[in-house]
């Protein structure tokens, strides 16, 4: 059983055949990946990276969480809130306070709901209005969204499969997004990074904040913030014990886990260059095309489209 | 902030006002299922469950995973293999061998690899064919379907989302399904367990299996035999560490989970009832319902759908 066990996995490595006098077999996603030239990857700024350091784990073990910022034009008010509370500091000795299975692990000041103990926020904060859940796309903007995928074709000319949430989903500046009209705004998927809030029209700060570790619960998108994506580490949030109270939340502080430092990238020495593939890149193209199209050795019945919450933006570190 | 956190969360309690002069506000879609009569309960029996006890975790607690068989129409033959598998003891001290984030985790023989140490198959395990991954159902099999979205349809009368992959999507006998012309198949969503399997043509035979711990990997579909779902302690599977290994396996036997053993639930004494809201019933629709246009206090604006894999079926212990 260990053989099935085995191929099973390597399902994702069958060999990329070209230049012979044989059909090419398909790629595997990951072969499209490995085979997109460098100028086809953009570099993230290391100003625009978040690094959580998570107190270490029981083996002592360091847990580095590493957060993309939604970049412009996508992002609103709350990144610029995030960026005055890491300088402030204000997340240090925070704490992991959340982790409800199939859904969040959501970290802030534990202290918050005892009177006289809350963590002051640092000034400046700005109240986001509802309204930038949504960014109004001007139309060079929506006309740069690639592989849009309109949910009323019944002949689409994008891999993406029909999306249950949004009339029009695709990518921009290496994130998916959803379109409505003008509309723009960024998807909940796995590990996108949130602003926890009070019921609206109360937006949230920034100091409260949740990663999504299982399926993309995109009933969130365009009713919460989304603020960036965990590009490394998500394993340290995600394999977090569930917490048992209600909703998740830890019943005790034992349980949660401390947050040592939040800094910018730009303040961290030694941390590797991350790098997306462009999201308008012919490889980002064949690579969901490949993902719609699972042709490989391993699989029967290619399914012809593929969810864009399954076909996340590859990311590498240098 | 502890006050954002907590409404965050219990957006999911907002009153549901009935009975007075007031408009009622919107349900949840926990105050549907809440509200359910018993009568739209249908018992699961103990006999279609898996009772997986992994070893107790680091502290000494007990780590019990319940799995429901799928039920008939929609099983084939690799459900009867692991009953003999079962009825041999088979899986007892065998382990959880990988845990691949936001993909699978999955359980089988750590030696099978090893020449000579292979643990060796009961009689009697049948080799199910690649056709066995979708029933060919009957037209009266078909109009059991309940809440059935037609991707084509531009005026749904499902509350189910368009679908990425599936022509059709529904719900048979409690679970979510895919169809197209008469083949209907189980859809690999958050919690689903499937076979492991060689390169096809091997269909696997159901000693090793694996979970879904991540984004509904829906191109699985029609490719793996989907042979249960995860209905209670799926905690203790999706928080298992991270393998390090290509692909998420453990490289050291140290970092395994030791499975103690599997029974099926009429061999294990006080057992809780399982039950599941029929799929059929009033407020199961309702509950979809709910999910795909979520207007109670937290939510702004409402998606108008939902995943089928985001609208997971009620299922409680009595």
């Amino acid at each position: 059983m260990r053989k099935n066990l085995t191929c099973f996995l390597l399902a994702g490595l069958a060999p990329f055949l070209i230049g012979s006098g044989e059909a090419a077999a398909p790629r595997t996603p990951d072969e499209v990946v490995k085979a997109a030239p460098a100028g086809e990857w953009t570099r993230i700024a290391a100003s625009d990276l978040l690094v959580m350091d998570l107190a270490p784990d029981g083996k002592g073990r360091a847990r580095r969480v590493v957060i993309q910022l939604l970049p412009a034009p996508i992002s609103q008010g709350w990144t610029g809130n995030i960026r005055r509370l890491v300088a402030a500091r204000w997340f240090d000795e925070i704490a992991v306070v959340r982790t409800q299975d199939n859904y969040v692990v959501q970290w802030g000041d534990p202290q918050g709901e005892v009177p006289g103990k809350a963590k002051p926020l640092p000034a400046g904060i700005a109240t986001v209005p509802e309204s930038d859940y949504r960014t109004a796309a001007s139309a060079a903007m929506r006309a740069a969204v690639s592989l849009r995928r309109d949910r009323g074709r019944r002949a689409p000319s994008s891999p993406l499969g029909a999306d249950a949430y949004a009339a029009q989903t695709g990518f921009l500046a290496g994130w998916p997004v959803g379109l409505e009209g003008t509309d723009l705004w960024p998807l909940h998927c796995y590990g996108a990074v949130g602003v926890g809030r009070n019921l609206a029209p109360d937006t949230g700060t920034g100091a409260e904040l949740y990663a999504v570790i299982g399926q993309a619960p995109r009933q969130l998108d365009r009713n919460i913030a989304v603020v960036g994506r965990v590009i490394a580490g998500m394993e340290h949030l995600s394999s977090l014990p569930r917490g048992t109270g209600k909703l998740g939340f830890y019943e005790t502080a034992a349980e949660r886990t401390p947050i040592l430092s939040v800094r910018l990238g730009s303040e961290v020495a030694g941390l590797p260059a991350y790098e997306y593939l462009s999201t308008r890149s012919a490889s980002f193209a064949a690579y969901v095309a490949s993902r719609a199209n699972r042709k490989d050795a391993f699989y029967v019945v290619p399914a012809g489209g593929v969810d864009i919450c399954n076909a996340p933006v590859p990311i590498r570190a240098r």
